[in-house]
């Protein structure tokens, strides 16, 4: 099979009368296809451990993730301090297409103050888990809906948006949950909020309470999740898949402890679930720039594995692995590089190397192998790696060498039988 | 309420009869708390990009993982170089208590090889997806099935373990890969393998099969799952509820592309659900040393937010969050710090600190204040901190002085009227 012949996909019927990661068909709420993204940058991630942005760097960061396209951003609560009053009233008025949320608790003395920002929406936050009502404010049911209804109604009388979530809400009593959902849902309210305070629920355990809170109210539904042990994503996703609406994300995660969902994680699980949706809607080839960005500004490093921008999520280097992708790159690579403006990569300088692609990158070099070159070229270069790992050019020198070598040997025999 | 009557957790009744994270009673197969790991930073972690581990390396990861607790080791396959095979043979030349596989085409040349190196158990792979049946190695499932059933058969002649796992199983037509299971279980496999190969399977689709197979199969389910989409953890979790046994991880979860479920994170997510069961198997206090190890040999950085072990895992920054961690960890909090080596730091000087961690850090330096001071101080802290983060000597600086202002205060209003 020729290479132009192994790279056009289309005779590859489909698993499963389709995409096999696309939307469940008995997801009937599914809204995978079709959500927004609060991206709480500058508020959750100003928790985390190395956040300091002075004004400048904020203006900075809400001006890129307008501009990459995010839906919401949520800014740091304007009760927090006096920097943090006028970098909300600043950011409000830089006429961004985004709409503007600040995050704040659920009290009238933060709401009175956050209605004067300028934004466009305010999110209401209250723990209601047994834990955060006996250590945190100590207030029963009764005093939170009483106090979420006169926050709301304050909020909605200014005629901008207001969400109300619960804080720790897997570990708060299902039928107090779903009463305050309730009755806040009566009121008006434009969306409620679920939140994985301490980072542990689980996938399944999500799409349960998101599908049972679905039932309970018609406003949209919003999720935030921490990733203490490794669900944020998942859990982002299972909540979709139940018809949550809007995701809260931060770059590179950042956020209290080890953070939340990051935002190039959530699309790139995302789009593989509908690329048109994501391709469309956001501006994909700046992800890497926002990273470095905010990476930057907090003076961490991207971590090597990161989704997507990471320094090998496109490096491919096992034998099978780098034959089969230089054959049909959707073999091993979902995500195709090239809409994130990333390139891929197959290492040839391993012990694991193959001789598909030693044979592969002898053609890149306009030099011709047979099969069986290729395959003695690749002991001699396995031997080579066992002692230690070849780069690019190291690769390609032995390359070269053993080709003029053999062109040396063509000569002889050719002037020899002249 | 007192710090000493916070810190008892007694009297919270958990919100579900019982952990709400731990095992689901309706799923009757789980596997949750009673599952084993297959480490596979010495296979999988060699396709990483930056990997290239020589002898002793291999020897000194092999020794750590083993004083670690992980139940089996999997090594690059022998046939991959010669020195591939003759580490292979070192490693069980060892003495480990954890049992040595390693990992194979399924193929009678490499079974040849695999079974005389000294391996406890062979892991044999073999493509069944359209995908790689079209672009790999290009083989019917009849091939697949007869070829599997002579090399199972042979390694078991040789009276060692066995397993057989499809690769890219998402994206295999599911009669094919059921009929395949059900044959090699037939023939006595020791476990069957279930592998997310390009990273996409979802948590739910994962629990769906994994279900499927287990009332298909007698033998024991072992799972893979590559992250390009963050799913790792979460898929691997899934797997265990829906039944599976065992788990492939790797250190820091590399491998091909951004790699695997790393071991940090599975432990992270499976302690929430039994501590017991992991604080009994495995040295957690070592975690940090093992990555430390990896993460040099392959000349990376541990990931800022890395499970259990990031810099920032257990740093607590909000006001509101500070308050409830001092009076009671478990509401911020689900994984101890101090069972993995690690310990808490409550951030005290940013501009989202709030009064009780100002007071409680006051009270660690023997200094009294009364919630008004502490209150009037943090205004002044938060003052700073609009203008750069305070390191916690900046802080305690701030604090003493504060106090000495207090405390000649006090002096001379005591003079003034004696």
């Amino acid at each position: 099979m020729s290479v132009s012949e192994a790279n056009g996909t289309e005779t590859i019927k489909p698993p499963m009368n389709g995409n096999p990661y696309g939307p469940n068909p008995s997801d009937f709420l599914s809204r995978v296809n079709n959500f927004s993204i609060i991206e709480s940058t500058l508020r959750e991630g100003e928790q985390f451990a190395n956040a300091f942005f002075d004004t400048e760097k904020k203006i900075q960061i809400a001006k890129a993730l307008d501009n990459f396209g995010v839906d919401y951003i949520e800014l740091t609560s304007p009760v927090a301090s006096e920097q943090s009053r006028q970098d909300c009233e600043a950011i409000c008025k830089l006429g961004l297409k985004c709409k503007i949320l600040t995050h704040i608790r659920c009290h009238m003395d933060d709401a009175r103050v956050a209605v004067e920002t300028g934004v466009d929406g305010v999110d209401v936050v209250i723990g209601t888990s047994q834990y955060l009502r006996k250590y945190s404010h100590g207030k029963d049911m009764t005093y939170i809906i009483d106090s979420a209804t006169e926050v709301i109604n304050f909020v909605k009388s200014k005629g901008i948006e207001v969400r109300f979530s619960s804080e720790d809400s897997f570990r708060s009593d299902l039928v107090d949950l779903l009463s305050l959902y309730k009755a806040v849902d009566k009121i008006g309210v434009n969306r409620v909020g679920i939140a994985d305070t301490v980072g542990c629920a689980t996938p399944r355990q999500v799409y349960d309470l998101i599908r049972t809170l679905r039932g309970v109210v018609s406003c949209d539904i919003e999720c935030h999740f921490h990733n203490d042990t490794g669900m944020a994503i998942a859990n982002a996703y299972c909540a979709l898949e139940a018809g949550a609406t809007h995701i809260d994300t931060s770059i590179l995660g950042i956020g209290e402890r080890n953070g939340i969902t990051p935002l190039g994680a959530l699309l790139a699980r995302m789009y593989v679930t509908d690329r048109e949706y994501i391709t469309h809607k956001y501006k994909l080839n700046q992800l890497r720039e926002l990273e470095n960005l905010v990476a930057d500004a907090v003076e961490v490093q991207i971590p090597f594995n990161n989704y997507i921008t990471g320094m090998c999520a496109f490096t491919h280097k096992a034998g099978i692995h780098a034959k089969a992708i230089l054959a049909n790159p959707s073999t091993y690579e979902i995500l195709k590089p090239e809409d994130f403006g990333m390139s891929r990569y197959v290492h040839v300088g391993s012990r694991l190397t193959g001789w598909n692609a030693i044979k592969s990158r002898a053609e890149q070099l306009n030099l011709h192998l047979t099969d069986a070159q290729a395959k003695e070229l690749t002991v001699r270069i396995k031997k080579l790696a066992d002692v230690r790992t070849l780069a690019m050019d190291d690769v390609d020198r032995v390359l070269r060498e053993y080709h003029a070598d053999l062109s040396d040997a063509d000569r002889i025999t050719k002037e020899a039988s002249a």
